[in-house]
């Protein structure tokens, strides 16, 4: 089926839409993105990501080429134009089109294209009850991950590394050994009933989902430790998961050959799913 | 003036040549990029440039999308139809265009495109004779920066960094202190006559005009020390330099708000520029 995406200004068939081989996107990378999960046509944590799409243009000094209500009208358009109930959004502003220099280019609009697609609920639990692999990979990415920039290769290879092993995801470790985060996910493991994940810092991406789930925890009689973690602790876990926009909570069965806990997926699991479920807001 | 380029098998219009916003070159940096000189319509040093190409892909496990030959073909075609005696050419292989998702498209062909633009080699003699300003940054980029691939945007930063302090190129330092090397160059300095570069490793590029420059100074006086180099080296320096494909050789007279020598541009610089020149290979 075809569907409808947004380019700099216009609604386009996706099948022909396009962009200038001189986009600093295409050529430098020079972008920043966001992925917003739709269900039941509302958009899951809209201002969250709203604003850490506003902070990250900031953050590599590129402006907004449309006003900030303006994303919110384009994207509700893309969910009713492709008729998504279940779905993703993914938006993402680049530098804009001009004779190649890695300096900025003066005057020049920035980029920004929008595209949509349906995924399957269905999907997501049966897969939520099979739970999924994990292979621990070395984190080559640059310094700056809290930024979410179209800079992936490096995630690219991680995963398709992890996916090469007969897994899912891949969780990257740092010089000393520390799992940073998993290359499109947040990572989390579950030790004597504590939840452990990764803090926040240059080195990994502030998820959105991650702070919704923290959020959702906040009155419930779950502890959670914010403190790096690495292989020795990953053996001692009884649970493992993976946060994301689009995997929302997601158990992890087995990193590299360890099993975790009975390699089945636990009861947290499902506690953690569902008070992720309650917690997020809709727009 | 309009200009021609190549894009997945078709000579198109420069201000009209497209790819789709699916291309993982414009969602992930997923792809690899050289490029060359042309000096007197031959291009400079062209075997270096496509071997290394042809490594670049091989580490990001990326197949040609065109025979071997084949570049030299297209190269030399925009040559031709831009009327470039002295020029630029960019190319770029990126993944190709599959719906987004980390980990490899499978069956999906790679996307190529060359662009073509003129350069004025007396402009570039002016510049070299006045010497350009270089501003010390911290470099953030990822652990594989030998392999010449799309992910910029860390160079693009620190350029722009140089570009706001009223420099022309930055100089990105390592957790230690140490010179990696230029935003899109590689980085050297004289002291007492000996010329010092930073030896190759995953934190810089293996720059093919410092290989050619390097060989052109074997037969001759001069001695080379590939050793790392920090700003009190630099301070020590009576001149210093950067090498890049568009730059060839250009001597540098200024770093952060340190004179190098007097100043001036030194004689060393004259001496590997026209060593550097004799050197060349041209295609």
């Amino acid at each position: 089926m075809s569907s409808v995406s947004y380019v700099n200004g216009s609604y386009v068939d996706h099948s022909e839409a396009r962009v200038s081989i001189e986009d600093r996107g295409y050529q430098f990378a020079d972008g920043v993105y966001e992925v917003f999960a739709v269900i039941n046509k509302k958009i899951v944590d809209y201002d969250d990501h709203l604003n850490r799409l506003f902070r990250s243009l900031k953050e590599i000094s590129l402006d907004t080429p449309i006003a900030k209500d303006a994303y919110l009208v384009h994207i509700r358009n893309l969910v009713r134009k492709n008729y998504i109930t279940n779905g993703i959004i993914y938006l993402q502003v680049s530098r804009g089109v001009a004779s190649r220099d890695f300096k900025f280019p003066i005057n020049t609009k920035p980029s920004i294209v929008i595209t949509a697609k349906r995924i399957s609920m269905e999907n997501y639990y049966e897969k939520f009850k099979r739970g999924i692999k994990v292979k621990i990979t070395e984190d080559l990415r640059w310094k700056r991950v809290d930024i979410k920039t179209l800079n992936l290769l490096p995630p690219v290879l991680a995963k398709q590394e992890a996916i090469e092993s007969g897994c899912d995801e891949a969780w990257m470790t740092d010089a000393n050994g520390y799992i940073t985060e998993g290359s499109s996910s947040n990572a989390w493991i579950l030790i004597k009933n504590k939840l452990i994940t990764t803090p926040t810092s240059s080195s990994i991406l502030k998820g959105i989902t991650r702070t919704t789930l923290i959020r959702s925890l906040k009155n419930k009689n779950i502890q959670l430790i914010e403190k790096r973690f690495n292989k020795k602790d990953i053996k001692k876990s009884s649970e493992a998961f993976i946060t994301s926009a689009t995997q929302f909570v997601m158990p992890v069965i087995k990193i590299d050959n360890d099993k975790i806990g009975n390699g089945r997926v636990g009861k947290f699991a499902q506690i953690f799913r569902e008070s992720y479920m309650e917690a997020i807001q809709l727009k």
